[in-house]
């Protein structure tokens, strides 16, 4: 049902993150990509948005180019580039000069099944100073990473100059709601979009929204995060090492994932993710993971315990 | 949060919805009919969808012909048809023979700024006999009408042969989670979708759509929502003619709209819902209402005594 928490939750949002004057709110994160692009093309008077391959920015047709069923002009418009390659990027963006609404980026390249990568400085400062130059707008998707590394949002973490921004999932820690918002500037856009949707105005989510963002500042949530994150990370590599296996640990502690080497189809990832699962821990071995607040000391030493069971299973299975 | 609630809901709407032999979850309205026509080009190999012109869909690209910062390819493969009108509607699908994968229907006409209209039976019949004929898909997006009229659904209410059907607002109560479903021969196609988001896997609207599901039926809501909304359409249509007011009141009982004549622009329904809204009775000028099942005779009376007083300040506002 309505409520009057739509109001102070946009208040409460717009003081938490940088660079966010007003926000808008949906359900789910393709709700907010997709207003996002919307308002860089009503903003820029432009059609075309720059997008990293392989990067995930939800499931409706504009950003599934690997969808059946979805006619082939319902994907134009939207051009690739390889994330964190500067050079590439400023190819693609000239190809479509005088075209380019913005682009949309991942404040870190979390594709599935893929190590993660942290965003290059080089890479971040030739998108932030072409946008600026070109007027495009930088699009950050902070759907999966936000909440998570900063309470201010990935863009500062990471150094992006964000003109739009889109946040869900960890924001209400599990109630249904996400959000875009920009700069004030892009607001008298904003009030030719249509958008709307079954249950965006539902009290619940706003008010545990409200809830969960005191409580991560509260509790200081997101320092604890990157501490267990930090020592799941550490212990995780030491426990491959002393197996005699070889993998790689990627991403922020907060979200950390694990491949291992020479294993292109997952096949020794998921013999891993199996055995853990067999002895009671989640990895999932296509995709990144998350480590949350309520975990403590004593899960992630349990979890390095069936880690470094599993590796020397995983060992014995590949051999040396 | 995942929890194990999945496969008991999709059981519930399996056994409660008539013509429903699987489905999936999403959000809201607009995931589930954009699910839904990709369902129908699977699984047909074709492309054009029919709407009918007016009908509310969703705000999702290809469903808001009025929206801005839309490219003009991205709503191609839709072409609209008049509702209620089968000759029309034969008219639209011949000119795309051979094409068409599906049309969307609401179950009854309840688009925002009109009368709403009962599906005439010649209308259904041509829809149904065409699409068996053709092989195209009849989805029927029941998102708004969904447990409110029939328990088994709008498609058995009004007699769609309904492929494809999609629910959601009514049968969490508010908490967020929307339905798509159909018959058995199409679950092979769905097999390919690319379908998912953020939050689509919480438990706690699960809980609240199974909970939902059980108490409409325990309780008769759908009879008791009936008898009060015959009783509010009755008393409204006789209040008007005691202050000697024109209006129009349609739509089922569950969900009444009414419109002033001679009101093109909605102005006479503005002052009578703002007057309304004075007395602490909101009704929308625009848009159908609803009748829920926490309303009781009283509630209806005091409604019926408020709009008395405001029809009776109409007729001094706008004259005999």
């Amino acid at each position: 049902m309505p409520s009057d928490l739509w109001l102070p939750l946009a208040k409460k949002m717009v003081e938490t993150i940088d660079g966010l004057d007003w926000c808008v709110f949906g359900k789910n994160g393709s709700d907010v990509t997709s207003y996002a692009i919307t308002l860089a093309r009503v903003y820029t008077g432009k059609m075309d948005i720059l997008l990293a391959r392989g990067s995930y920015h939800g499931s409706h047709f504009w950003c599934q180019p690997h969808g059946q069923g979805v006619p082939e002009e319902w994907k134009t418009h939207v051009h690739y580039f390889e994330y964190n390659d500067a050079e590439d990027f400023r190819r693609v963006w000239a190809e479509h000069q005088g075209t380019v609404a913005g682009v949309v980026l991942t404040p870190h390249r979390h594709d599935a099944m893929r190590d993660q990568e942290l965003p290059k400085p080089e890479f971040v400062e030739a998108v932030n100073s072409l946008a600026r130059k070109d007027g495009f707008m930088v699009i950050i998707d902070d759907v999966r990473c936000g909440f998570r590394l900063d309470i201010a949002g990935s863009s500062k973490h990471y150094g992006w100059k964000a003109d739009i921004q889109c946040f869900g999932k960890a924001m209400a820690n599990g109630y249904a709601i996400s959000v875009a918002g920009a700069r004030r500037e892009l607001m008298e856009a904003a009030k030719t979009i249509f958008f709307t949707g079954t249950h965006f105005f539902s009290g619940v989510p706003f008010a545990a929204a409200l809830a969960c963002i005191d409580e991560i500042r509260a509790s200081s949530a997101i320092e604890h995060i990157r501490r267990m994150g930090t020592m799941f990370m550490n212990g995780l590599a030491d426990a491959a090492a002393a197996a005699g296996v070889k993998v790689s640990v990627t991403g922020p502690p907060a979200m950390p994932y694990m491949t291992f080497a020479d294993d292109p189809l997952f096949e020794t990832n998921r013999f891993f993710c199996g055995e853990a699962a067999r002895r009671g821990i989640f990895l999932h071995p296509h995709h990144n993971w998350f480590v949350c607040a309520a975990m403590q000391e004593a899960d992630i030493q349990k979890t390095l315990d069936v880690a470094s069971v599993c590796f020397k299973l995983t060992r014995e299975k590949i051999g040396g």
